[in-house]
């Protein structure tokens, strides 16, 4: 079943903001902006991006799609890795550009290729005007060049 | 203070991803992409972008600044509607190419401009192949036409 979505271009801008029409505004390149959320603890995941195909996928058949930039192709989350996304709710932000995405998390959990929970697992610090990342502490839950077959 | 960044042509992949540099991987915009949480909450609050001054004032001053890419210019968050947002905390993703910037709200406590806590406030629904959007219940803060002065 492909979903319908409506054409932003058709919709006034109290629409896109107020109305009750899913019209995503995918930009130039034809994507949005998915930040994706496990639902249960609210944890911030990865950024990623979809396309109108992948939102439809992901809309029908309830695990998350996203269209990878650095491959250039559809992207069904966990094909490679078996960390697949189960969709719990999508919601629209107020110009419909960019989507929170929230999922229940299956196999270990790991949403990062490199094998933890989450892609944001390194902090900034300033040290003497230069700003530098310190490790916050997740753990890899998988290896990646098992997983990955590097 | 001008805070010093690493380019990330410098690095290798592994540094960018494993490494101890903060080399943010700006867009062909000059932008990455941030998500914005409360910090005491975990709430996801907007989407929005930072170029490499706004990054910098962020790290430096404390308060967060984007690049608004709808007014093309630097925007202190906060400077007309009083939510200035206070940093606690940036993180990076895997590929440096997202940040997540924990903060402490201020003012009323809303991040969106429609005058609501977070940009987040409606949720798809699919009703006969067609996908809608419904509230959450995210209440206004402020009145944006008084806020904005429309």
């Amino acid at each position: 079943m492909s979903i319908i979505l409506t054409d932003p271009a058709r919709l006034s801008h109290e629409a896109i903001e107020e109305g009750d029409l899913f019209a995503p505004c995918f930009d130039d390149k034809g994507l949005v902006t998915a930040i994706t959320v496990e639902a249960s603890t609210g944890a911030v995941l990865m950024l990623a991006h979809m396309n109108a195909e992948a939102l439809s996928l992901t809309l029908s058949t309830g695990l998350v799609h996203y269209y990878s930039r650095s491959r250039a192709k559809l992207w069904k989350k966990g094909e490679t890795s078996g960390e697949v996304q189960k969709l719990v709710e999508i919601r629209a932000d107020c110009d419909q550009d960019a989507l929170l995405v929230l999922v229940e998390t299956t196999g270990r959990g790991a949403a990062c290729h490199t094998g933890r929970k989450t892609c944001f697992y390194r902090k900034v610090e300033i040290k003497n005007g230069e700003a530098h990342l310190t490790p916050t502490g997740e753990v890899r839950l998988f290896d990646p060049n098992l997983v990955y077959n590097r």
